[in-house]
């Protein structure tokens, strides 16, 4: 049967690194279907809503969803369910995308742009298993409200369940496997509630489902500190939503750009997986031609490896970038002044 | 009238690195009375609680605090009301210091033990302003129980109000005011109830309070990942109990050894100040002495500086270790080989 990859584009640079991704598609994977549509502000903009119900159905019938990036200054004075990143949360959770893989890996040719030494970072492999359809960003009540003696307050619950724990942990094992084998689980259960329930329930599945697999767990602090000590003591990173969030951003950092970092964001098997670059939309550059597609290529490729079952075309993709990178094709991000465009041909050249 | 210090030196590498300060303070400031209680571990084993009602009095009853450090393997098998660490979020709460000012600075002698390239970290000088007191770490409701369809779930309160971003937001201003002033205000108000409240919050304290000073918001895993790329664009950061734990862990290692850095927690005009270092118990180099002792050397010239008027004295503090570090004394975590004691003389014979 013919495969569908769905392109969301979205806002800012979002359309550019897509279509870039786009083109490579079409050469590594000629027989994929692409279809279109709307999210975030392009979709606010059209249809008055960040997602609609018809472009979530969609997505939910096709094999793999590329996106763009959502939200810009445009969209930014209005509640925060009509914003674009409402658009984002809708399609992660109506997916129930749960784990989201982060690489941060660093390619031999770009160990010099990160903000680390050489030897902090040559070689670095990390492979951050975020949760994505729960935690804080999801948790109920939340609000912000004025009590009884007229206090206003803003609160949000951060809650996990044992399910939900249960199947990104065995997510992180399984990716871990394949590896070097060792999970560090994150969380401050040293002070949370929902972080002792999360080490706790990790702990339980790792006796389970975890032979071959080391566990180990670090508090969220130390982990963000130990990220810039020393990333490469760190094989799979399991982390819960939020701290996910920011200790990915930092790992992806240390790579030297975030304009390379993809992600994939995989729910149960046999559904569809929704694959992002890390980076944002970036308004301040929108338009002008000179995002680095980069990510949203490699977002492709791991469409390619974890949705739509073709590890070669994935493994063509990876080995290009790394060649066009090492033949010293660079957008400005990287220290270049190779255009989209430019930097797609140079991948384009090394298939 | 005479001024008193309290030691609580804790437990691990705590006892060794608040003697370094005790000796230090006899000579800089040695009129100042200095006692001495029990807290964390050290509590537990003869009090049976991290932190007693008559210790926490008697805390509220000096003019500073020089707490070394809490926790270690022997106190982790227990319900976290009862481990080393509920003594020191007891006595946070309990003092009501609700700014924490983590400094982040890097001593012009170890700009090479950073993690980074030279030019990212030369000169940094940041100051986090970290709310101490609510938020995640203390709402509630919060806990572990199983729902009436028999799942298990772990959930916390994430809550502010406004009473409490206002104080905590005046300090962050007021201290930009005596730097570059510039403040940066980070959350996740693209996600969080509790963070859309907090941005709205501080815009509104500094609207009346925020004279000279200008004020910006990130997002939280922005300002982690910047705080890898660029950590020189930031002058004071402002962010909650949660955030503030997170980013001032990952501007510690900026700075090269997490063994440098000192804090300092404030509550209201005329209540005694917390101060301690950033580092913790470190207990597999407990009782060597060979800890660092900088962190709780800098963190009583906080307790000099901010709780007990004697800016000359914190200044004389701040130039020994400096010229001691320029002199090429170093601790093992500093890749030199002086004990604890050892360190300590050398800072002395700088004074
Ligand atoms: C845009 C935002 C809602 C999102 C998040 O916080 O998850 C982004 O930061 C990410 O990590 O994909
Ligand atoms: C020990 C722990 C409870 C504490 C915290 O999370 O606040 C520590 O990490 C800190 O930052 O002082």
């Amino acid at each position: 049967m013919k495969q569908t990859l769905l392109l969301l584009p979205g806002d800012g640079i979002g359309p550019e690194v897509t279509a870039a991704a786009q083109r490579i598609c079409q050469l590594v994977a000629p027989d994929v279907a692409i279809e279109e549509d709307l999210v975030g502000g392009a979709s606010i903009d059209k249809h008055g809503v960040p997602l609609t119900a018809a472009a979530l159905d969609r997505a939910k019938s096709v094999d793999a969803i590329l996106l763009g990036a959502v939200g810009g200054p445009k969209w930014t004075d209005v509640a925060r369910d009509k914003r674009p990143e409402a658009g984002l949360l809708g399609l992660r959770k109506g997916l129930d995308v749960f784990a989201n893989l982060r690489p941060a890996y660093c390619f031999g040719a770009l160990v010099d742009a990160s903000s680390l030494k050489r030897d902090r970072v040559e070689g670095l492999d990390i492979m951050i298993v975020r949760e994505l359809t729960s935690g804080v960003y999801f948790g109920e009540p939340r609000g912000i409200e004025t009590d009884a003696n007229g206090v206003r307050r803003g609160f949000d619950m951060s809650v996990y369940t044992a399910p939900e724990v249960e199947r990104v942990t065995r997510v992180a094992l399984e990716i871990a496997r394949g590896r070097t084998g060792r999970v560090c689980s994150v969380d401050k259960a040293n002070v949370m509630e929902s972080g002792q329930f999360w080490r706790e329930e990790v702990t339980t599945v790792h006796k389970t489902h975890g032979d071959g697999v080391e566990l180990s767990h670090m508090l969220a602090d130390a982990c963000a500190m130990e990220l810039v000590r020393a990333p490469k003591q760190f094989d799979v990173i399991l982390a819960d939503n939020l701290f996910g969030d920011l200790l990915s951003d930092a790992a992806a950092m240390l790579t030297g750009s975030i304009g390379m970092l993809p992600s994939a964001s995989l729910g149960t098997e046999g559904t569809p997986g929704l694959f992002e670059p890390v980076h944002g939309s970036a308004p301040d550059i929108a338009g002008q031609g000179i995002a680095n597609p980069c990510a949203a290529i490699l977002s492709l490729e791991m469409a390619l490896r974890w949705s739509l079952a073709r590890p070669d075309a994935a493994d063509r993709i990876m080995a290009a970038v790394g060649r066009a990178l090492e033949a010293g094709a660079r957008t400005r991000d990287l220290g270049g002044d190779l255009s989209t465009t430019a930097m797609t041909d140079a991948i384009i050249d090394c298939l």
